[in-house]
């Protein structure tokens, strides 16, 4: 049952320790504490001392009236505090919202949480090296903390989105191989927008939305497999891997205000954006049930755009989230993301397949690139929208630089709409140069009879030994019914 | 397969658009960013201003003192730190906790976690302006944050758990007009509670538990199938899905003490009662264990009672959690409740059914009618038997009027015992109405054959189609063990 | 089908009510508010008082200036908002992440589950009052509040961890006996480590998981069935417990940052802890599948190695997770952890099943044992290895002793070790006594043929009635999949 070539045994063990030992050795040259996880720092007694986080150029622009490290300041002030249950939101996210929503595959549950597992095990650890060397190299060291934790979480998030768009028909080396580089264009792309650009993304529909998904559909589109249908009838749920999804469904959804709040700046921002999404997600969750009644077979609910197109308000709310977009405004925009999603999931996936020749295995075009890309255009008018007087004095924390003069909301709103242009270019030649690259047939890919299949990789125990007697059990109980 | 009037097609998306859109016109013609929320009243620099949050009035008296915004404010003093962890619990209890809790029975896994996540994204948006309509309208205006969220949330578990009494013989459309008049009602019965008798229910034992349970039970009285028995087979649970319904308890369990201290007040109040209600809860489960042995077939446990008695415990200490009720007495209110649900799932329940029609699916009337009744009256005799001396200072915290020198501790007892009664009279005459509502025809509601069964709202997989190889795997397996 | 001896109709009610009937006498005798949950204490206007907190000695040594009541303070500086995310994060660990992870037999989850949240619900009342007599007695009363509540959860954990050892083999009345004499001992080990030789142990690596290991690994041996192999077919997965089980394993993988950190010091100990974790996982997960791969049987993935392996990071960071042991530190032991975890799996378990009669079910040694080991040594080494300047003003927050200059540094680790020896033979002692006390054969062990079967002790449902209408849809569909 087993082919050679998918033989995990050494290249696995190989790659991973590898790998490991790479982060290692640079974590060990280049990482250190930053101010509130150190002993010396945080207690120093000293003022006079720059500020040395690791996190994110664009995110952390106007926070130094907040986090200001005064040698005196209490422990309650520890930005741990202030960021951590956020953070812990979206590890959970990460781990478990995707990691079981792509249990919905009848035979793929193992793969599905495990390779998710892995991916992001050492995606984390690979962000927090690339983003602290683009954003926030200070004196050769990258100082981290909760927000680079979070980050680094966000950056992983984008990865596996293209998980979505291959899973299945990927080793877990090709899916390590895809990390690597993905991770690294992630923090490039991020660091123009947010660094260079000065564009505001908190929730990330484009840096993690936009650009994760169309990255995983180039890269599907690369590694189209013409013979897929050989694998057909493992490609969609049994009863039981529906409701294991649905886990993974409700946890995203949940958890999506910490999302899109966790790295905005402290105090009003942060609230508001968690209580936009919140909204922006009911009124999704209603467009959703709506169109999937509307467009599904026989006007039944499809377990598919439930627990796929509920959550695009979510990634629809990324970027404007943190504006004054009003819980209104937010409503508005994820009712259009219900719709947009379901549609796509009902009409746009199968022209891609057919036309495009790309096997998005989950639909992240339709839950995280369409959206992604309506988030990107609300953000862009929300920003030249809403007027500047609307912010007050909270202005500088949303839009540091229409505060400080050196932009008005118009140029704001440009630099938006330049900044998706860029995810996408990013993306879209990102995503074929790593395609080709995990073309290499030494990488172990599934064979177009095993995808969709856990055997592959995975040792698996059989079903329950007592359905024998069970069955027996049944029979009189339906005869007794049957009466 | 599919009844034509069970078709949703139409019906449906019908409803959910109209509901949507008048939901979004009216948060965007009443609702407004509250003074944590908007930019500009957080960073606002006149100290001159209203106190305009739109959260139920009963549950910020006294509070001026601790949330006065001061325009010298800082960052970290926003209340998104003091509630949000909270929040995020509640919503777990919610989306998981009360979705999964109900996919015990075999085939309707889809539409407990599915219409649960339906029905409560409608009714959070619906109880923000129904509790803002009542309870905070400045100026004409609703100002929401994330103690209006927690509010808004509560109202939906009250509506979760009238869902739980009807379980499996009705519609979505049925739920979501139940939704409308039970999100209504509630909130009139929350204002005259809390806002007019001064009564204290930080946790919902009256407003949220007993008037869902009492409305929920009066629902499925009206709508009593006497011929339910044709689906009786499926009205029971498989080992799978009891596993899936553990998931949903254990969240209910671990998060209780999180609810109850919502929105208390922030200090001592909320810590108390967090551990009130921890208390409460493991004492619960201790005698659900031996109630449950006790009584069940053959001295073996019922997961029936375990998966719902157990959460007896958080119910009760709703109300009193708050007061300086000692672990010691939470602990036996946390006793008493488990017997008392564990007797009502064996031998009340049965007797409701027979005798009063009365089909209560999920038992609801023994983990929150009874036990919120017994919430109700532990609250009414600790307010009259802790001397108001063991308060001190703290007081005005948990009985402001009683501080205030309004009243004395009997006539906060008596108003929390008059509470209970119009609780149960608004559940009781506003469950009946509503459930005469619900027979409207064309509402879709599923034909005796078809209760407890999800595929005649949603497309449903069938199961593992890797059936047969596994049996000869299984079968060879099983004979090796019989060697 | 039940052996009378295994019939628990009375026994466990009896136990149950006995036990909390005393636990509720001893609460009301004992216990009470402290400082943090006390209406009259939190808002007493009288600044001299004592410290009254509840929670373990050594956990609160050198905290007073971080937690001084002045009478004037604030409700935000209530304990309540810098502990209580971490508690409900290490109570997700306990009752979903162990009881969880347990479910991975196939005919077990009842159990797994339900007799984790009975002992569990025990055993964090019974820690209460055994920590609080031993560390927190002030004028004979046991003041608790959110600290408390967070080392009765851990004291669970410990106890939790000695049922893997024997899950499947035990009666839940032999559950609740281990419970009391194992909490009665780990609060003792834990005053010596941490009150009388002022060892670090903040997450637990010696106090927690060895102690908890060698315990269970204790009663195990004590308990050995030479006839075990006739449940042998029971004693293993199937394709949708390993799921739920991966649930319990994901849970317990994000929230061990969370576990390690919760009872340090606040500010950067509190931090720092869960980034060093946070790591250390990351690190392990990828070691964890690396050696899975290599030393499974045909290059696939164990799932059993994934489960309980990449969780081993954590565990080894248990001690010097607060300590300035830096990411790059953190990498390291949990990348030997995971190594070290699956080699245990591996090789060492059959041995130690065959030669020394130890049958581990869950594989403990491997997970908590070991690992637990490896964490208490890197603790000592750290202590020493990392010179007290690198602190600077923050080293009386880690090493109170060593700041105030009572000892230096590798007096310090010399400490650490001599804990480790404390703590192993307090855990195997102690095991044995408790392995000969739960033999008393009163207690309804189940027979050797009846083990990891839910059956016993569980009313348990059967498989899906459905199972004939589908298996004829799915013919139907593997018709035409087969054209």
């Amino acid at each position: 049952m087993t082919d050679t070539s998918t033989n995990m045994r050494l290249k696995l063990p190989v790659a991973c320790f590898i790998l490991e030992i790479i982060l290692i050795i640079l974590f060990g040259v280049f990482v250190e504490y930053d101010y509130d996880t150190s002993a010396k720092l945080f207690n120093g007694n000293t003022g006079n001392h720059g500020h040395g986080t690791g996190h994110a150029t664009g995110h952390d622009a106007g926070t130094s009236q907040n986090t200001s490290h005064k040698s005196d300041r209490n422990d309650y002030e520890n930005d741990f505090y202030y960021r951590y249950p956020s953070f812990q939101d979206v590890h959970v996210m990460i781990f478990i919202g995707f990691g079981f929503l792509m249990t919905f595959l009848q035979r793929y549950g193992f793969s599905s949480v495990g390779f998710n597992f892995l991916v992001a095990a050492f995606s984390l650890q690979w962000a927090t090296l690339m983003q602290g060397f683009l954003h926030g190299l200070h004196d050769g060291k990258i100082a981290i903390g909760v927000e680079s934790m979070i980050n680094a979480d966000f950056c992983t998030g984008s990865v596996l989105i293209s998980f979505g768009a291959v899973l299945g028909k990927t080793s877990p080396l090709q899916l390590l191989i895809m990390a690597i580089f993905e991770v690294t264009l992630f923090s490039v792309n991020e660091y123009i927008l947010l660094g260079l650009l000065g564009t505001r993304d908190a929730g990330g529909s484009m840096t993690i939305h936009t650009f994760g998904a169309y990255f995983g559909l180039m890269v599907t589109r690369i590694l189209y497999r013409p013979n897929l249908n050989k694998s057909k009838h493992k490609n969609s749920s049994v009863y039981h891997s529906d409701m294991f999804a649905m886990i993974g469904t409700i946890y995203l959804w949940m958890f999506w205000p910490s999302f899109n709040s966790a790295i905005t700046e402290h105090g009003d921002p942060q609230h508001r954006t968690a209580m936009n999404t919140y909204y922006s997600l009911a009124a999704c969750t209603m467009s959703t049930y709506a169109m999937s009644a509307l467009v599904a077979h026989d006007g039944k609910l499809d377990m598919v755009h439930i627990q796929n197109a509920a959550l695009a308000g979510g990634v629809a709310a990324g970027t404007a989230g943190e504006m004054m977009l009003t819980p209104f405004g937010s409503m508005i925009v994820g009712f259009l993301a219900g719709i947009i999603s379901v549609l796509g999931f009902k009409y746009l996936s199968p022209i891609l397949e057919e036309k495009l020749k790309i096997q998005d295995t989950c639909g992240v075009h339709n839950l995280h690139g369409m959206p992604g890309i309506l988030g990107a255009i609300v953000g862009a008018v929300t920003a030249v929208a809403i007027p500047k007087e609307v912010y007050g004095n909270g202005l500088e924390k949303v839009f540091p630089d229409v505060a400080s003069g050196e932009r008005d909301t118009s140029y704001q709103a440009g630099m938006q709409a330049v900044s998706l242009a860029v995810t996408l270019s990013f993306a879209i030649i990102g995503g074929v140069i790593v395609g080709f690259i995990l073309k290499v047939p030494i990488l172990g890919a599934p064979p177009d009879t095993a995808c969709f299949e856990d055997s592959i990789y995975w040792e698996v125990p059989g079903e329950e030994h007592h359905h024998q007697e069970l069955t027996a059990v049944r029979t009189e109980e339906s005869d007794k019914l049957n009466d």
